[in-house]
């Protein structure tokens, strides 16, 4: 168990160090700048990378949600939801924390939005709330169908990994000028405390719709897929 | 069967929401854009996380030209073409229903062309309708080559959810500026009722090139390859 | 053999197709452009997805250069080269037929380069002939030994076209700016006819340094492997 | 023996030549470059295009780095440590060469940074010492983390070079701005001769932080891993 919830400490910081990292750190450098696109591929590629690492012993979850979902779905012990909760918010809080330290390390630092997500006047197109709890509910939807699927025994073995990781970076690529894009409350939450902006007040929208657009995931997987036995985001235990 | 038609369904909601949804909310934003290519990278990849979650249920065509070049491959029964295109539409139409939802939540919304496809005036770079014709016919027989060569017995096996994704990618790598790419009719139909744009009297191209496209990619296909047995884009069943 | 020749023809039509033709009709777009970056990811796209599909067919090439590499290798009959580098010379010149139609086809056109390549004057950053020279020897020599190794007994099967696809999008990051990338005589050739630019005289250099690059590879390859059997890029024949 | 070496210097020549010289001739490229985006994808592919294809010989490490972390989680026999460093070190000196030559191949040619790395005045972003040993720490230790999960026996087999490769890009896409990337030693140790900068007195940092990263890594891997066999990057030996 202590391994498990090492896995997910460690995978849920690289995805706080790395996707709110590369936004904080490279996003609007002038001319050569990575802009959304480029974190796109971050966030997709930090969850790729760690699932094929350490997928095999945690599951690789990594967010919040996609733990609640895969209980829902009949994937993992209900019982291991909040120590998971817990290890995600701790890796969380370290990247970000860590980030800070960092993105501290120039003269001109301001931490501004710090890579928080918001709506209405945080979002960064200046998107409604109502359009922000749309949008994080059917991507996360969609991001438990694919888990779901992608590591079902319908699904090629090994691949899931990629289809999982690529799935974030496509929900990037939709949806940053809404909500700056959450999908998984553990990464809102920490960052949310170091931005000079009012993005802790938002959080409440950040843990409501994932959860929520989870199990509509979840349930709508259930709808369409045939009973099968239980598998790992790793893909092999 | 009906859960092969929610699967289609599902898999045409997620490429209309995932791919026009990045062309609407983020190619042209400001500085940070994700351009052409984020959406070429964003349409391919609702192709690949789909295939691999629901592909194993309903094969993961979510379009009308797939399923009939793959039903003239020898690879899908007539029989369920016109309720698989009647799930592709409606999975389409949700898509883009939900996606105006969101788009309108900022206070400046212009719907414009809403990812809509054209030609002439209506061509993002004012290419032709014989220029539209020829590349949208090219393009999905390219695609149909990949979809059942990368699918067939002579491929190696969990691959082609990849290939076929990123075909997507490069497809539209070449040809938004042309036609803002289709070679899918129901990612075209729905979202020209949104557009601003006289978009719907135009949409008849974006059925018959596709169509067109898709029969010659599976006559091409039969004249190369050997004779094989039926094989399904998810790779297992 | 003709349905080799017929794959091979089919390979190089969209490589053509689909890499110059993401340069000529993308690339520049302006604001939205798809840049040297979204022609780099193109071109390795099309190998990439072919690889897939025609793989097990006819081994993959679509390019002398590499046929040359391969027989040099012992992974392919000396028989066969002379018919191959037909049959990829004339997919080229059908694909970059198809491309002027569709370029053409918009009021203001101009083919200027063409996507063709050149060093000198001809050169996108003004690079000097040595310059190219050594640019497209070493890439080739590198593309080779990736598509040796990826493709031994050594590699993990199946993974090949992935490996050697984006080889060829790594190359066209690197030395775009160049020589606008070749490393592959079949898709200099047709596109030169094209181009409004002096890229005629300069042909020569397209074929001399990928030819003696993919040597180069194939050597190194042998220095460094051991004995093996014969195996394709597709990865299972 | 020989073949380890040559398959390490091959290796590093790659990681050099193609990373570096797509920063040092494609990155600033007016309008069509492709930024610390492209960069990122460049080193990334270099590592999943050699280690597929020589993985299966040498393991594929290209950093001396990887090769301190893989002996200390007992992957990699201490013995073979000195003389895969200096094949490294010669393939990466032997790039930076060759590159050089290329690059002088315009008129109005200046070395600049030569894709060096540095911290302070020599950061792209202007950060500071402590900000560039922490990020190079951290990024270090999750590169062996994925290195060591993703060619373990619980991981599924094959997917190494695509998880090790992308998670290079993603240690890009954060870092550029902060030290131009290394968590590399052979990388930055011979560009920094070729530099216009003072790159050289800097270079001890980008020895010392990869180093202490890379243990920190393994030590990481091994309290959240089970007993395992010994594996390698290439996946099969």
């Amino acid at each position: 168990m202590m391994r498990k919830l090492g896995a997910e400490f460690i995978g849920t910081f690289w995805l706080v160090f790395g996707g709110c990292g590369s936004a904080v750190l490279a996003a609007a450098y002038p001319e050569l700048g990575i802009g959304f696109a480029g974190v796109s591929l971050a966030f997709g590629l930090t969850v790729l990378t760690m699932a094929y690492a350490v997928g095999g012993i945690s599951g690789g979850h990594f967010n919040p949600a996609v733990s609640l979902g895969l209980a829902l779905g009949g994937r993992f012990s209900w019982g291991e939801l909040v120590p998971y909760w817990i290890a995600q918010l701790l890796g969380s809080f370290t990247a970000a924390g860590m980030l800070y330290l960092v993105a501290s390390g120039v003269s001109d630092f301001q931490a501004d939005g710090f890579a928080s997500n918001g709506y209405g006047e945080l979002s960064p197109g200046g998107f409604s709330m109502t359009a922000a709890l749309i949008i994080e509910i059917v991507l996360t939807a969609g991001f438990l169908i694919v888990i779901l699927g992608s590591t079902s025994s319908k699904a090629p073995a090994g691949f899931a990994p990629i289809a999982i990781g690529l799935a974030l970076t496509l929900i990037h690529l939709i949806s940053i000028p809404v909500t700056n894009t959450s999908v998984n409350p553990a990464r809102s939450t920490s960052v949310a405390f170091y931005a000079d902006t009012a993005a802790v007040p938002q959080l409440w929208l950040f843990w409501v719709a994932p959860l929520i657009g989870a199990a509509i995931g979840a349930i709508i997987w259930k709808m369409i897929s045939p009973d099968e036995p239980i598998d790992n985001i790793g893909g092999q235990e």
